[in-house]
């Protein structure tokens, strides 16, 4: 028995050789032209010496090396080490050492620290992308070009299902960036299913603006679209003209993003484009406010916006809202097909349902990772009993609906009482001039711990710190309202458009 | 990770708990208690001190109790062992010993020497099923009801992907049967990618007549129709008014049949019958002639007959004919997602496409077993270079669908089971009054082949072909025995002492 996610490629290509997978601005390139080229890749890498189970690192944004790369390490049988374009030296260098990587891609344009950390390391073997009319590279390089001349054998590795596939580096809930283990079979499992989920079809077309370093971006937008022989319309960075353009000329009908860009795209005026095609929205990366799906809805009619929830250590979706009939507004639905979800006391112990039973969630299936790389403890304090600890707290409903009320190192002691930061921002959502929000404690002497908002204002609307807080005093119990607003311009993200509460901690 | 096969029943039940997976006769199950009564036999199982990994076997016909025992065995993390009912004495007692299984679940009916060769082997717990208003049951045997007494736990053992599931016993191209294992990823991917093959729908109703003891009853009908959440209607032996009834009754869409059935159902007069329901015809177990499907399909209107092929080794399907469009007459189709099969030399060197590059079909992919238990080297030859090898011989055309021009030379292919000559020569062999013996395949216009024995006698012996037929029929189950045993003074050999088989057939 074998199996290998790079067959998805494959039997999409056989399928359909001529259809597009992928455009990117004025580019297109066709299954056929996608297999091929990930072969060429492969080859090449093997050419290096390297063997099964080595450590490949790419470091791009949404360009079309990064899925020839993607499968290329999955047909040599090496593993994929995405990482964020973003990290600095000593990040890129953590990275490179804790994996092992002997081959690290990077993006010309923003690779000079990256190929640093790769001397600095030393015997990795670095590639770098440039931009068609710039030939510069970092000091150290190579042409990633050269991956081009290896013969597409057509070769797939076989492999164990168990194998794996990728190592996302998370920061899991405490600690330095540990790699996942994701195997062949867990990501074969999230593409299809999650593709389910969606109701994906051969002739979706879907926006790929989420990083696909990231793994929704990895598992729900590019792994999801090629199970299903669909096209993926790469956007680099979210900025609204080009994406707005990219659906429009495209027409996409699957549009994938974070809460803050559902905002973005409903404060935007989008009057200028035929968005006509879109006909679903899949949010997930952080809670998405009920308030924001109902006026999405609204302004683009037909489109039906579906919540799910997950993270690296589960492949992307572990819980969803499968329709629109089936969604509960703040909840982010029931289990995937074939993942099991609990509620569990400190002790591991199963909670019964109901929303006075919060407690962390935990989950077991298909799509929880086989561990952390190289980390054996990390991994057996995570997945205790067999299930993935999340860190995530939450309840369920009588229904089997799963609500999560906060991260469990964000909630906040304020007083004795738990207070969940989530709650709150639901709260300030609903404010008419309120754009976005994030809800931090603040050590204090007394209380141990103070509730604070930090919001950022719509484009033209006005609102006073008190206005913001009385308002929250009438909807809200006593220990849980804010006692200090802060309003500032916009709110600092990470990648995916998630707000770092970390950041405005410091 | 985790994985476990039965999910595919947790989640039929979760979604459509009310509706009927199982009917015989006037008995219906739902999938709600069909998840209950195998969690209430997988804790009973369990509660015996077997352990995961532990070997069960079930020798049973098409009765709701196997489906019970098999999905039993995988919550529990057990390994199922299926056995023919037919299976005589020694023949269980092969299977018993070679599994090390610690339960047998056998038919009180027809289980007396299945007891008997428990006890010889001993520490094989037997449960008897009987039948309602009859409940003899062979000597030493408990009853199988006793299995309903343990409490649904609900519990679904999490394992890996890559666990055996099924020990199901073939013999491979040669020698005594062996059981290949079948893990619960191989039949998940088979029960998925085969139901996407027949377009398999929820509202489905699949005719259950084919052995589900057999490869293609155990994925293709039964898995199938428990992921699809579809209803299957059991049929316990291949009779016409049963058949014809059942699938008026039931309005079935879908018949799984050997070419043999469609013969049958083709010379019937089933014009009392309404047979309106049916859609799709699946055809396996031996090449079907063209002739066959194309008076089936004249003669029952909107059906289509699709072929496929596939052995126990490869989880039922490794090629199909998709659809009526893309179907070739006497083509075994194209290989199903996922799997790739080619034409190797005696060198396992690929050969060219084109009728006049005859090799071995060799298969490799998901569909593929794990090995042969407890046979590392009959799994490393038959496995060679990573590729299952079928011991078919036939062709490639230019379109990429396969033909088979000849089974493994010797085997015979009798109403659609496997029989291997040497198995049967074995037989003859120990009989005292045989000098030699070969059998072979003789065309039979109901069975497609008929066993022959051809054998001389040792000198000064005495015996009649009835004595020698009455002799192997004791030892083997009554689809393997010579019906005709032709007594010759020698046997025609080639220049090495080999019997020369091409020379019998002649």
């Amino acid at each position: 028995m074998s199996f290998n996610l790079a067959t998805i490629l494959r039997e999409s290509a056989n399928s359909t050789p001529e259809k597009p997978l992928l455009h990117l601005g004025e580019i297109s390139l066709t299954y056929g032209q996608v297999d091929e080229l990930s072969g060429r890749v492969a080859s090449s890498l093997l050419a290096l010496g390297l063997e099964p189970g080595d450590r490949v690192a790419v470091q791009l944004p949404n360009l079309p090396q990064f899925v020839f790369t993607y499968f290329a390490a999955l047909k040599a049988g090496l593993v994929l080490v995405p990482l964020n374009p973003l990290l600095r030296l000593p990040e890129v260098e953590y990275h490179l050492r804790d994996s092992g990587a002997k081959v690290l891609v990077t993006f010309a344009p923003m690779g000079a620290e990256a190929a640093q950390a790769a001397a600095k390391v030393g015997d990795v073997r670095t590639y770098a992308v440039t931009l068609p009319g710039d030939d510069t590279r970092p000091d150290g390089t190579l042409a990633f070009d050269e991956l081009y001349l290896g013969e597409d054998t057509r070769d797939i590795a076989p492999l164990s299902p168990d194998e794996t596939a990728v190592l996302l580096y998370t920061s899991g809930t405490t600690g330095r960036p540990k790699g996942a283990e994701l195997t062949h079979f867990q990501l074969f499992m999230a593409a299809t299913t999650g593709g389910n989920l969606f109701g994906y079809q051969q002739d979706d077309v879907a926006l790929a603006v989420l990083p696909l370093f990231h793994v929704f971006g990895l598992s729900s937008v590019l792994s999801t679209a090629v199970r299903f022989g669909g096209t993926i319309v790469l956007v680099p960075r979210f900025e609204l003209e080009p994406v707005l353009t990219a659906m429009q000329d495209r027409r996409c009908t699957v549009f994938l993003g974070v809460p803050t860009m559902y905002v973005a795209l409903l404060q935007a005026d989008t009057s200028a484009y035929d968005l006509s095609a879109l006909r679903v929205g899949i949010s997930g990366g952080a809670a998405i406010p009920g308030e924001i799906i109902r006026a999405f809805e609204e302004k683009f009619p037909g489109v039906v916006v579906l919540e799910g929830y997950g993270l690296s250590e589960t492949s992307a979706i572990a819980t969803f809202n499968e329709s629109a009939e089936h969604r509960r507004v703040l909840s982010i639905g029931r289990p995937m097909w074939g993942v099991e979800v609990r509620i569990v006391d400190g002790d591991d112990g199963e909670l019964p349902r109901g929303e006075e039973h919060i407690g962390e969630i935990v989950i077991r299936g298909h799509n929880v990772m086989k561990g952390y790389w190289g980390k054996p403890e990390a991994t057996a304090e995570a997945m205790r009993g067999g299930w993935f600890h999340t860190g995530d707290l939450g309840y369920r409903d009588a229904d089997g609906y799963f609500f999560i009320v906060d991260r469990k190192k964000d909630m906040i002691i304020r007083g004795g009482f738990n207070v969940y930061p989530r709650e709150i921002e639901e709260v300030l959502f609903a404010h008419p001039a309120v754009a976005e929000a994030a809800v931090i404690g603040k050590p204090d002497d007394r209380l141990g711990e103070e509730v604070v908002a930090v919001i950022s204002l719509k484009p033209g609307a006005e609102a006073t710190a008190e206005e913001v807080i009385a308002f929250t005093k009438e909807q809200l119990a006593a220990y849980k309202y804010p006692r200090e607003v802060r309003i500032v311009a916009e709110l600092p993200k990470g990648p995916t458009g998630k707000i770092l509460k970390t950041e405005l901690r410091d």
